[in-house]
């Protein structure tokens, strides 16, 4: 089976898994005699380029991490991501376009779309998986096709694909866990005496952070990964706005030292439960000691914990990187799997 | 489609799975439209029943746990377990003999002959797997059968299969973790305080360690089941001996007090890395600090930190049980779920 791909969106994690496909590409044909062409493009700021037999990869590698616009490798015009997807002759389309916590947009569209032509859609965003994972699930059984998102949370560590193959008729009774890696580092860095300032500095200058950490220090983004385990696990669709979060801005260094001396730490803590039929979900800083397992989790580490009705307390993790970056190469590999599921799946 | 079951060994693990069965048992019919009959069961020192349309389950649990014979439930005479399964007429094998870490014996006998016969088989017993892997995984191909063992490792929580399916074309580079708890209760309670015997009689009060403690202490559970995971996940066989493990009877309470002191303990790990092409395995006591994942991990709880080439350090724990014990329900929901995994592939 030769598989045509399409790429919206062309950033460090979509450079990433042109990479990881390429560096595979053996594998994945002695494995599961699958090819793939990359037939279209969309970069945010560096041009737009379809070409139905196949982009030349590594000149789009290079151009775009030059700064160069990648049209010219178009063999027709293109002006936008909507004529990118049209025009790609695509069997599976890697949506990587910027997180929208309010609306999933652009990328609900761009997945409606793809789905509507019959494509499979694969997405690192939370967006649309929060603001549209039951429509899209849907489009995609109506069409045949797959809608995956393993990367939307916890950075490409297996996740939702766990949850789905590992735990068959599994009832999930609760989960908790430390979801956003910036607070975390954050809250670590001010346990060992820097001011908050000093912290969230830090995890700006090593790109973790945005220069705008709202979405990060407000607990934004462990509130959309929330909903996001939410509204897939038990399908129950929630917004960020319902998990109501609060972030760590109030946590002062003057808390923590306090905390420490009493053997505790402050962790932003994600948690859900389902009880008669109710989900209750939230994100703040609390205080945990040295029995809970989230207590060692420092710096960059971000991990999650699940009771089912089989199982007691079944946690995944993801150990702080050395860099303490996000990892846009995990990031990747979630993609990279979902892609090899939808290829299995079509072999069986 | 409608699975008959053939049950080879009736202890706690094995009823308790009876129960989970019965319990799941309008979902499975609902989700995959299976049902099932139990139609054989053999026990260790109460007798063996065959029924082909089906034996009265409760009756057979209330007779074993009553300490009476299930014979009187048999449509005919069965005198071993060898017979049991011939007379079976079963789909799905459950083998839940005791271990037996230097030959795997009777479990491989009873596996092959099963397997022969057309059956699936699932076993929670380290044995077959250490021992036959190769050879049962390339006979239950030629039957176009499966031979499962979720439960082998991590008792019963996800392990073996979230590396088979939510890792493809993942090259697993080493794996580091703990994996016996008796031995993580007797070091947890000894950095409390207690003397070795003394963490040790708990152990055994509480029926997690045995009259003879030989196989947690000297590191022999803890190195088969190093043995089971480096021969599943890599296809290497490689047997205890082989990992030669060191077990915790050489650390005294002088030096974890001393370790203790110092904000590190002692833990029994589990470990094996694959270099060059060469696996490397151990059990050995460690010590270990607070930065480590595995520092956290006290009294009965176990996990295992897998290091691949696209995603750095993804851990699976478990958290300790209130009760301490091993978890009979937790290990025959690793039963369960090869079974469905089984229904889920045959309706595919």
């Amino acid at each position: 089976m030769h598989y045509n791909l399409c790429f919206i969106g062309f950033g460090n994690v979509a450079r990433s898994l042109v990479r990881l496909l390429e560096r595979k590409r053996d594998l994945l044909k002695s494995k599961y005699d699958v090819t793939y062409s990359i037939t279209s493009i969309a970069t945010g700021s560096h041009g737009f380029a379809v070409n139905p037999t196949g982009l030349d990869v590594q000149q789009a590698l290079e151009k775009a991490e030059s700064g160069k616009s990648i049209s010219p490798l178009s063999t027709f015009q293109v002006e936008d991501s909507i004529a990118v997807i049209q025009k790609s002759a695509a069997n599976v389309m890697f949506e990587n376009s910027p997180v929208n916590t309010q609306t999933g947009q652009p990328a609900l569209d761009h997945i409606r779309l793809a789905l509507n032509l019959g494509m499979h859609t694969i997405t690192a965003n939370k967006g649309p998986v929060v603001h549209g994972y039951r429509e899209l699930t849907a489009l995609a059984e109506s069409k045949g096709k797959k809608f995956r998102f393993e990367s939307a949370v916890l950075g490409g560590a297996p996740v939702f694909s766990v949850m789905r193959e590992a735990f068959p008729l599994a009832e999930l009774e609760s989960f908790k866990g430390i979801l956003n890696a910036t607070t975390n580092v954050i809250l670590s860095r001010m346990e060992n005496g820097e001011t908050y300032e000093q912290a969230l500095a830090y995890t700006q200058k090593i790109g973790l952070a945005e220069t705008d950490p709202t979405n990060d220090v407000d607990g934004w983004d462990a509130a959309i990964k929330v909903a996001a385990l939410v509204t897939v696990l038990w399908d129950e669709p929630i917004t960020p706005q319902q998990v109501n979060p609060t972030g760590i801005r109030g946590i002062t260094s003057g808390m923590i030292d306090k905390a420490k001396a009493e053997g505790k730490r402050y962790k932003l803590i994600c948690s859900a439960e389902k009880r008669d039929g109710r989900i209750v979900a939230g994100v703040s800083p609390q205080l945990v000691d040295s029995s809970s397992s989230l207590y060692g989790m420092m710096n960059s580490s971000t991990g999650v914990t699940f009771r089912t009705d089989v199982i007691l307390d079944y946690s995944i993790s993801l150990s702080e990187k050395p860099s303490m970056t996000g990892g846009p190469e995990e990031t990747a590999y979630g993609l990279f799997a979902d892609f090899v599921s939808i290829c299995e799946d079509a072999v069986q």
